[in-house]
This record gives C-alpha cells, structure tokens and sequence, in this order.
C-alpha cells in the first residue's frame, strides 16, 4: 500500500545524501564532487550513497530533481553526423518538451533560475555533461567548442523559454516543424559555420 | 529624515493600487486594463492612480516592479533603419544588462519566471509594447511579424540566461564586440531574412 506523505528512515537518508550532494555539486563541480565526499557530507557510508542512487549521474539527476535524462536523449539527435545536426537537435528537444514530461521540466527550470544552488548544477549539467558530448561526438575543434556551446544554449535555452515558460504566440502553438525549419539552421551555424570576426581576439 | 521601511498611509494606497493593477494587466493585456477598472479594484478614484503612477504605462512598468524601461532604450536601436539592426539591438541590451541595472534586471527576471502573474505581464509587456514596436518602426509584413518577434525573443531571451542568469563561460564573460558579432547576424535574419519553408503553412 502506498503511504504517501510518511517519512520512513530510509527516505530521511535519501533527503539527507540528496542535500549534501547539492552542496557538493554547485561547490566543486560534477568532477570534483565525489561520491567519497557527499557521503561524508552526509555522514553516512559511500556504499549507501551507491546503494539508493546507482551511479553519480543519476545523484545528480536526482539531486537537481531533474525531471529528465537529457544525456539519454541527444545522442540520436548526434548520430547521422554533422549535416543537419541542428535540426535535430532542436526536433529532438521539442519532442521531450512538447511530451508529458515537459510540464516537470518547465517546473524544473523554474525553479533553476530562482535557485541558485539548483542554477549552479543546471550550468555544470548543461556545460560538462551535455556541450561536451555535443563537441566531442561532432569533432569540433576544442579552442572553439565552449563558446560554440554556449552559443546552442542561448538559442536553445531561449526557444525553451519563449515557448514553454512565457508562452509567447504563435510560437507556443507552432507545429514542430515550423520551429525546426526556423531555428534549427541558427543552432547548425552556431555548431559548424566558420567562427567570423568576434572570435578572432580569443583564439 | 529617511524613514525606510515604514509604512505610511500613502504607500498602502500605492501597494493596493499595484496589487489591483498586477491582476487587471495579467487577465486583460495592458490594453484591456483601463485605468478605471484598476481603480475600481483598488476601491480609489481614477484621479488618484494618475496622481501616483502618471500614466499606465509607468503603472505597469512599476507593477511589474521593473527596473529598466525597454521602450526608452530600443528606439535608438531602432533609428538608422533595417541594415544592421540585428547587431544594434544586441549591442543595445548588452549595454543595459552589462550596466548597474543589469543587477536589478536579473533579479526581476528570475521572479517573472517563477511568478505566473508577473510572467504573464512581462509577456505582455516584451509582445505588444516591445516586438510590436519594432516591427512597426521596421515595416515588417503584419503576418510575419509576430513570429518574427517570437524568434527575436527566443535569442534575445536566450542570451540574457546565458550571460546573466546561468553565466556560463564564455560568454558570461566575452567582450561585447564578439557577442554582438556573433549573435548580431542571428537576429538580424530573424528580422528581415525570407521566411523559408517554415513559414508556408502559415500564410
């Protein structure tokens, strides 16, 4: 039977890890946050961390109480190469969020930007665990990747905003397809097109 | 003497104002929310809304609590026509953001996306008092500029989460001149360029 609402010991052990991580995370990063510490954090054993959350990723999914699992979802928008990858990554994207899922994750991002312990681990999330796979998968040069990753954020980011938090029409209600073909060849020029003038102080 | 955080009767009334005119702009866009009806919900005569706030649209602005007025920066922007205007509201917003105000400026975004009613009234407020100008002082096509301004707000918006609200690097921390050069030319299409396939079915 489930009892919803009760507190059990393991679900105070649950919060307590879950709270240490936070710390642990928006502290010292994804890399430098080890399972060693959150557990000491959390006063309890490292085997225990491991065994109510598995691996690290998913602590940290669970500590951001991330709705989804962004890194299951863009490698087949990566797969098929660099020709198109804009259109679709932007399909994808829209197909998560156009889902049931997209309701957990507007809260979710809600509470990102009011937060900004949950804002710290969001930008690790979305710089170390998701632009990096971006940048490795298509090969892109490494003195540009970073810049090129924030560049998708920005349109990315930006549509998420637009369509899902603020609702603005017509393009909450477009279809898909209208978004992909609009915005899918700014996220193909900020990944591939050569960087022009306003990169060339930095490299 | 400064006698902050007192409340007089006069600022009661102002809060009471604010609070009727809040609800009357995010369930009636700021057309629908006569000085009249606000003051009917404020149970004040329409005289005294004037008297305090001048016009509505400074009402808004301060029911919104909004720290900077878009629509006395973007006609500068704006001025010197079609070509290259992608780059001169770019640099225009970062000027802003990147100023004194830019502090305040984030602060009153993160409680719009967390606050239904706020968000509902800087919705309003970016669509019909901001987009529309500018479509307007651009002559773009009545049936393509809605969507035209829902794209400028998707990297307008999405760069103001980037820099200021998640500052991610690097771009939190680029120049200005590489920003405006490398997002200048994506607004600008979004303007002016044809509308491709996308658009079709639409039209």
């Amino acid at each position: 039977m489930a009892r919803t609402g009760r507190r059990t010991g393991h679900q105070d052990t649950r919060e307590v890890i879950l709270a240490a991580a936070r710390e642990a995370f928006a502290e010292r990063g994804f890399d430098g946050a080890t399972i060693r510490l959150i557990a000491s954090g959390a006063g309890v054993d490292p085997a225990l961390v491991h065994h109510y959350f598995g691996t690290k990723h998913q602590l940290f999914l669970d500590a951001m109480r991330a709705p989804i699992d962004p890194s299951q979802i863009i490698p087949q928008a990566l797969a098929g190469g660099v020709d198109g990858v804009g259109e679709r990554l932007v399909r994808t994207l829209l197909g998560v969020w156009d889902s049931e899922a997209g309701g957990a994750a507007a809260a979710f991002l809600r509470s990102a930007v009011s937060n900004e312990l949950i804002a710290k681990m969001l930008r690790e999330f979305v710089v170390n665990r998701i632009l990096r796979r971006i940048a490795k998968d298509l090969d892109l040069d490494p003195a540009e990747a970073p810049l090129r990753g924030n560049l998708v954020a920005t349109q990315i980011g930006g549509l998420i905003m637009v369509r899902y938090i603020f609702r603005m029409e017509p393009l909450a209600s477009a279809p898909p397809d209208t978004i992909v073909a609009l915005i899918g060849p700014t996220v193909q020029r900020y990944l591939t097109a050569p960087m022009s003038a306003g990169l060339d102080g930095r490299t």
